[in-house]
């Protein structure tokens, strides 16, 4: 169900209903599908997702958007041309544009993405896990 | 010290290093005094911080940006004038521009926020508790 307007804003929504609180740990079990983002708030253009991720990803960059990644369940590793970081629980990192990365975790990870709308998951190396529809929580 | 260059996108760093990694718990930690956010990243325009909060904050609404709350640590509630939304650990609230809202604590609570870079805390009612220059983690 969307919660955003056709400019990534946040709706008003009902004047007589405060917005809306969602927890996170809840809204990951209802995250269908791995390496599959799922949308959960749009503000000022950005979108915060969701995904559950377990295995590599494929190598990317996203030209025109950093990319935040934070950990909130299981550890994840991001690897970079010119090294490797380690992501346990908690941990916050920021890709910044133009980077190429690859995402891999060996058991399923649970994370947090902050980045524009419309950013698509393989960037600028499209396959068959590249999502552009993208589910909403 | 900042990460970020004067148009509010992550710097490349050295093309030696990987972006780096920040744990949460650990900056927390260094977070001084309340209601005062402190940077940890800069991202797309949009800044990433990291607030201690304790008692009542001011009444305020920010009349051009969205602004994500993130509970990490703790309870909290977001006042409206159509009601009152309570905020635990792993909530996600986000509070559309425009919105008056009062963020309050009872006891200390630890919370993350997602909002352009620039925003100013005490939004459209500057007080003492206002904060224009951000310390930085």
């Amino acid at each position: 169900m969307s919660t955003a307007d056709e400019a990534g804003a946040p709706r008003g929504g009902d004047p007589d209903v405060p917005p809306r609180v969602l927890n996170l740990t809840t809204a990951f079990g209802q995250v269908a599908g791995l390496w599959r983002p799922h949308v959960v708030a749009d503000l000022n253009g950005q979108q915060i997702k969701l995904a559950r991720i377990r295995g590599a990803f494929d190598w990317h960059a996203h030209p025109g958007e950093d990319e935040a990644f934070l950990v909130v369940r299981g550890r994840m590793r991001l690897e970079f041309d010119n090294g490797v970081r380690e992501l346990g629980e908690g941990d916050l990192c920021v890709v910044p544009r133009g980077t190429r990365h690859r995402p891999v975790a060996d058991d399923e990870c649970h994370i947090v993405l902050f980045e524009p709308a419309g950013t698509v998951n393989t960037g600028d190396a499209p396959g068959s896990r590249t999502v552009r529809e993208l589910p909403r929580l």
